[in-house]
């Protein structure tokens, strides 16, 4: 849960850690979690069954793969829903930071036995 | 819906209209509907019993008027999320820029005889 009237400051959040595709929870939303998370390189081809996928990008660049050769591209301040049950493969070529919302409990990778732990933070 | 592949690109849809007060849908998500918004001067106090309020602040700054006396000032790249049955009032100096999220169909006043319509752009 948020605490009571905190504002989340999305950059100050990003500047408390260094890893890469490990998103860390920042606030709760009607049983989703909001996260943060830094990513580059390739990130695995999965799906969410259950879920569609948001993404906000808030600095550098995101191509998500998408099938039939597809792609897209998510400059500072684009978003792109992923549907649920479409494969897709995030990859960034420099670090790239993006705001994440999924249901609570939703495993990253779309698989839990492979899935990165999140942590409030 | 949103369209086949459709990057959403925040500040190009906000270029796109005028109008306070009034949410534009840009994207869908889970059941949510992903809105732009321009605000400046005060809207009116008001709850939503059944879903919690998701504020990100593109541009400007919003303060946002809590019970007993209480409020939080929202800056670029900062989210707030107000709790459902929380009363609040969202007011702005100066015209402001917000990313909100609310279930489709949540009337933006918390009360459907009062609430704006919500447009997709």
């Amino acid at each position: 849960m948020t605490e009571r009237h905190e504002v989340v400051n999305l950059a100050a959040k990003l500047a408390g850690f260094e890893d890469h595709w490990s998103p860390k929870i920042v606030a709760a939303f009607n049983g989703h979690d909001v996260m943060v998370v830094k990513v580059e390189g390739e990130f695995t081809w999965h799906e969410h069954a259950e879920t569609d996928d948001f993404f906000l990008v808030l600095k550098g660049r995101l191509v998500i793969d998408l099938p039939e050769g597809a792609a897209v591209t998510l400059e500072p301040g684009e978003v792109f829903v992923v549907p649920r049950g479409v494969q897709h493969r995030p990859r960034a070529e420099e670090e790239t930071h993006l705001l994440l919302i999924e249901p609570a409990g939703t495993p990253n990778t779309g698989d839990p036995a492979t899935a990165a732990p999140k942590d409030r933070i």
